[in-house]
């Protein structure tokens, strides 16, 4: 399991993530994406939306804005309810999640035991509203206030009857949105496995009440499935289900799809049967039909909703840990490897002229352009071919082509594989489906 | 010119934009996007990221936060000087922008000779922050200050070195941006052209000094070309040059790509010649060095920055404008129709089995599944055909292929044009050649 400040150290250096501010000292945990990292994360969400979105009949995007009215966040019970409750240690001056004390060691003046706070002086648990508040319009004192979403889900059940009705869909179906939202959050940490702005991949599956049981289970596995497509080892994911104390207001059954990070299994998806808690919320407080009529039945339902909540930020923090490898060679020598499946890797292939001259970069910029469209491709002409390979195997580069005499000769290129190394000579005109394939396995 | 209130009508009941929080009455001029308009959103972004970042060896992208350390906008001049002029109207509470009391009515006790608000009663102006602002932290009266970053192009800058050194760029190199910004607009309307929370598409193009005036030119041609190339029409496009006295204190020259919008010539994209000024700025802020080192004569170069600035949900909402099309045809009926040019249509293609049986429905969907991963595609099996081509004009899909009796037979399908209403036998196997080689025209 790659230490935390190796990784950090690696997607700063190969521009993968930088600390947000970074030239003025950083600012309270926020991070931004490099030119390799948005191209993760943009793989990432695009394999979300392929496979939730584009292959299905049954489910629909949206896009939902981050500013909402605040009477959304009163009915969904965040403004009174989404709260943690916050200690304050009077002798170091710390400010601690009371219900994770045992999570975090105290910063300044740490427990000889750690986990147990010994050495503090802890305050009364107070409750602290994490979402960000902020004012729109012209004269702050008339200006309404507004907060910035805590989760994209209200988005959804707001507009279910706009989606519905534009796009005349039928129970069974869902609606999905990838975006950001904000969380004041008490404690951050751990890279950017938590941090108060974040993007999140939710799905509202809204079915008949009696199909929720099953659907909820359909979805669990669905999702586990996703996490392997896009090449997260099985043996680091495993699936949780919460304690019947522990599930949230809205929620008649919720199970994590949880990672082990170096830390220990923690949360990376969420699947909840939110039962109409939303629905029903929203129906009471602006008094509109929330509902749909069944067609042969003539009857109004009110559907029950599954929630596969994602983190995509955090989709992209485990993509890199598990991708990560360090490994000796047989002759000795070191390499670090991000062994990214080809669906997601910010480059799938690295095509290099063996010389820069000899017509071999023009051929190379020639596949370039015939492939980009069907998938990332970079090109390199610097250094030593052994070099540009230990460079594509650090950022994850599948596969890498190599134009040399013989392709001027006969319009093959050498196709080297990340992982097993071995190098074969393919047809230009068959890489796109000789670099599918392996995909596929 | 399509009448913003019936394009805002088509918007909603088909499924393109939603006002937010409508079930609440709706807040504060923001805008949800619907299922087509999530996709037209998703297609316009992803040509502008082929394009500016994908294809191109010498720019490459990041993804910056929105949240960042309040002294990058001291350094950039936004909170000194980020404000509108405010003028409260005493007669009816209007609130104007000083500067632009000629576009704006009087909402309401219109002046008899609109524009010259003749019975207002205004204030002297006074300067208005335009940034949201909000706290971050756990504390509020400890909380630090961050405001909504007001443009995407200050995240660009802070991470010059990081970018440049990951990557190992060489000048002339530039690193673009997609992402949400928020300006708390005095006045907003006209549907979704001014809103308070938008999304950007920016890009820095660093270059030596003396290569700026140049590349000023290049990128006002190419963004230009950018725009017919995903199909608005030349003429409602051109390009507008600031006088001196207009300028941003951090340009020394700009041009404003404006669109003919139903109520005149407006703002599309602003193309500026950024000069060094901002890196300077965080240079002199932060002591950091924020050149580029010539490796031929080992000088220090502080970059000249081009900046093309586009915004994505405004280009979302001229591409709608550019599309509406209300025709009469020969035997008198009407249609509505959507000219999306098919690079940036939310459905390229629809599927029709012309019955539900015989194995059409089954033959239509092998069609979706072949050709998801190419262009989007959609199925629709409801009603008759000519109902159906009428639903696909109305969200601008350029092709409908329908199955029928003699696609089980011999493997064609009849490939309908949107524009021409003309109908082609096409193999199934050739239907994405045909619609690529289309699409070009």
């Amino acid at each position: 399991m790659v230490a935390l400040d190796v990784l950090r150290s690696l997607c700063k250096r190969r521009g993968f993530v930088f600390q947000a501010s970074e030239i003025y000292g950083g600012f309270e945990s926020t991070w931004d994406f490099g030119p390799l990292g948005v191209e993760l994360k943009r793989r990432i969400a695009d394999a979300w939306w392929r496979d939730m979105v584009v292959s299905r009949e049954d489910i629909v995007g949206i896009d939902s804005a981050i500013l909402q009215s605040p009477k959304v966040w009163d009915t969904s019970g965040h403004v009174s309810g989404f709260n943690d409750p916050l200690v304050d240690c009077k002798t170091c001056q710390g400010r601690f999640r009371a219900d994770q004390l045992q999570e975090s060691a105290c910063p300044r003046k740490p427990s000889k035991h750690p986990g147990e706070h010994g050495d503090c002086d802890l305050t009364e648990p107070r409750q602290f509203n994490m979402m960000f508040k902020t004012r729109v319009g012209p004269v702050e004192d008339s200006a309404a206030i507004a907060y910035l979403r805590p989760e994209t889900a209200q988005g959804i059940f707001t507009n279910f009857l706009n989606v519905q009705q534009s796009m005349r869909l039928k129970l069974p179906f869902g609606i999905a949105q990838i975006g950001k939202s904000f969380r004041n959050e008490i404690v951050t940490g751990n890279f950017f496995f938590r941090t108060r702005e974040f993007e999140q991949m939710e799905m509202e599956y809204f079915c008949r009440p009696e199909q929720a049981a099953d659907l909820y289970g359909y979805w669990i596995k669905e999702r586990l499935n996703w996490y392997h497509s896009i090449g997260i080892s099985p043996d680091n994911l495993r699936a949780e289900e919460h304690a019947e104390k522990d599930l949230a207001h809205y929620a008649a059954a919720c199970t994590d799809i949880e990672y082990r990070y170096p830390w220990g299994w923690g949360e990376l998806e969420g699947i909840a049967n939110r039962t109409d808690f939303d629905l029903n919320a929203h129906a009471q407080a602006t008094g509109k039909k929330l509902q749909w009529m069944d067609p042969q039945t003539n009857e109004w339902i009110t559907p029950h909703v599954v929630e596969p909540a994602a983190g995509l930020t955090r989709t992209v923090l485990v993509a890199l840990m598990d991708a990560y490898d360090d490994e000796t060679l047989e002759d000795g020598s070191e390499r670090n490897v991000l062994r990214f499946h080809p669906r997601i890797a910010p480059v799938t292939l690295a095509v290099f002229p063996l010389v820069k001259k000899e017509g071999m970069p023009e051929k190379a910029r020639e596949i370039l352009k015939r492939y980009l469209d069907r998938f990332p491709c970079l090109y390199d002409a610097g250094g030593a071919i052994g070099r540009r390979y230990r460079r594509q195997d650090e950022i994850g580069t599948p596969f890498c082509a190599t134009v040399d005499g013989q392709t001027l000769e006969d319009g093959t290129v050498t196709l080297r594989d990340r992982d097993t190394m071995k190098q074969d000579r393919v047809k230009i005109e068959a890489l796109g489906d000789h670099i599918d394939e392996a995909s596929r396995r």
